[in-house]
């Protein structure tokens, strides 16, 4: 083997040294540091909203024989449109929209991020703006500004929601080409009441017409009673709801996410999409997850039991929670959430630091990781009471 | 099954009508068309410069496999770095760059186009300028449109090469942030002389340090003895090569490009890179085809054999052709070279017509499919020598 030994760069070829200064980066890109959850060896990693269950051994073997038969004609790029696999995306929406999506009503990429990307492509870029309430998923701000639109954000309320008055009339006071909204919200875990959806609406028709995204990434661990966004869709026609099949359907692996919107706005996607976005694997990939839906989404019950177990146990710990639909709690009050959050690492348990202040994030997993997360919790605590907010 | 009769949208909950218009489009994507070929159901599809050869029913296989064991661990989020398939690609590149490459040094992302972007997104955007060589990879402007970074051209030489001096003289009087260049060339099928490349970041260094970006896609078909820009990057902090595993690996369908660049410009991508871009199939299907390069880049021969066989056949029907470093070849001259599309069509002969006047495009395929097309291509200029330019 000729290169066998070639894995380190040749001594011979010294490279001419320069670093980010050298590189005509843009100026609001200088200084930042890669978004992105730390990636530690870890235990218990209850950091990134995963669903800890991995999929049956039965639709192992069904995601790698769909794979195998992508695998056979690789050397053909994939059905650009995918429009196999957004038809199924659309069945599947049907019980959560009460009604029947349309293929030409689903759009899909490679994760929620890049959907997102997608629409501020085409509605956002130099000279507009998003508006968003903050602390919410902070790619809506980051990938806003990837894309050259203005960011504005109002804080939500104390308690971390939105009220509809103060929304609309945010919207009026901004005139923002997009409106963010998360429901349930991430990180602060609630779902958004249709109230808001619906007053941001009309504020933004009022404006001449501004999309509005409902990021539902969490939609299917929202208590019952919550209705989605998806049920307003055929009345508005700028109005966006984004989903993913990281979350409920256990394939961050995989990234996929989709949106459903009237056809129009997938017709304004497929203007900036780049061609081929989605692999003939990906495809395959999440179809199949798809005709495992049920098995699928037996595990959101499951995951539902510990987020409420946290809820339930973490005030008797001294801690306070925000009011749980995902597969994630918002727990605090801390002096240094930092401190709290390195001492569960110390105790090998990893939960996110958002640098919300006094606030930390931790998934729902397994009933031992939920075991080991509050008995850690508890430790740090005990061990360190002033840790608590309010505490002398 | 309550959601079986689910696939139409129910009758009672009609959409409000709703167009683009209805939308807060960016101005620049009115009136546009989403690009990609035109995908026809046809015999014989030689018009968007796939590969002919399937995998072999071992890497069928061996693909397979990889995508189950990916699929084990499909909840959890990817390698976010993807540093394992970097370090295969870094070391797949060192006999074109005659000396060894670091995993710092090679970036992926979802096809070449994502590669593209991303350093759009990082270099370019609002206020700032890419310059371009045309006719050219048509998605080197469409992306720069999609970042709001203005794009410029200089047109090719009557033979589509470029002049060192006036390239190098376009850089100085544009003054962009970033320059494409495409070797081979798309559609032109050519492979740049180095000489060219150097004299545009020599130029490029002269204007304060612009990015020169050298598209090549189609390297691995180039004809003997034509270096790869790969070779110059150790001297040049601002050079980028960029490549895909679509072509010469057989692999469209997994959407995997790269690039090779001085470590600093992997930072820059890591700012804009949208997180967890690459999924873990993705990852797990490149790293196995790359472990199968010797099979895959055993098809490039035979494919540049056919490639060789059009360039030498052509000529004997009327027609020219440019020379051909990739696994492409345009031919022409037509006086209406939609008028041969369109006789080839109906012959059942795809080819790409790129509204270059007077010239068309052809994938090089299999032997029968080289077979079929110049058939073709005879039928129709016997029936119709008028179409050949110069043809009275």
């Amino acid at each position: 083997m000729a290169r066998a030994d070639a894995r380190q760069p040749a001594a011979d070829r010294p490279w001419r040294p320069a670093t980010l200064d050298d590189l005509p980066l843009r100026d609001d890109l200088r200084g930042r540091s890669p978004y992105g959850a730390p990636q530690l060896e870890v235990p218990v990693r209850l950091n990134t909203n995963e669903n800890p269950y991995g999929p049956s051994a039965e639709l192992v073997d069904a995601l790698g024989k769909a794979a195998t038969l992508a695998a056979t004609e690789a050397n053909r790029y994939p059905e650009r449109e995918a429009e196999a696999l957004r038809a199924d995306l659309a069945y599947y929406l049907t019980p959560d929209a009460g009604f029947g999506l349309h293929t030409s009503q689903v759009w899909a990429a490679n994760g929620s991020n890049e959907v997102l990307q997608q629409l501020l492509q085409a509605f956002g870029g130099p000279g507009r703006r998003a508006l968003g309430f903050e602390p919410s998923y902070s790619m809506h701000r980051l990938i806003s500004l990837a894309t050259a639109t203005e960011w504005v954000a109002e804080d939500r309320a104390a308690d971390y929601t939105i009220d509809p008055v103060a929304a609309a009339d945010a919207v009026r006071r901004h005139r923002p080409s997009l409106v963010f909204l998360c429901s349930p919200n991430n990180p602060s875990a609630t779902a958004l009441p249709l109230d808001v959806v619906k007053a941001v609406c009309a504020a933004a028709e009022e404006i001449g017409g501004c999309m509005v995204l409902v990021d539902e990434a969490y939609a299917e661990f929202r208590r019952a009673g919550v209705p989605s966004a998806l049920t307003l869709l055929p009345e508005q026609p700028r109005l966006v709801v984004t989903r993913t099949m990281s979350k409920a359907f256990a394939l961050a692996g995989a990234r996929v996410g989709y949106l459903a919107a009237h056809p129009a706005v997938v017709d304004a996607l497929q203007l900036v999409r780049l061609p081929y976005h989605l692999s003939s694997f990906t495809q395959a990939v999440a179809r199949t997850a798809l005709a495992y839906a049920d098995e699928l989404l037996g595990t959101v019950e499951a995951v539902k039991a510990q987020r409420d177990r946290m809820v339930d146990e973490l005030p008797a710990l001294g801690a306070r929670v925000v009011p749980s639909d995902a597969n994630f709690v918002l727990f605090g009050l801390f002096s240094d959430q930092r401190a709290v959050w390195r001492g569960l690492l110390d105790a090998g348990v990893l939960v996110r630091d958002l640098s919300l202040p006094g606030w930390l994030r931790v998934t729902a997993g397994l009933p031992n990781e939920t075991e080991a997360f509050l008995g850690a919790l508890r430790g740090v605590l005990t061990e360190n009471p002033s840790l608590l907010a309010g505490a002398e």
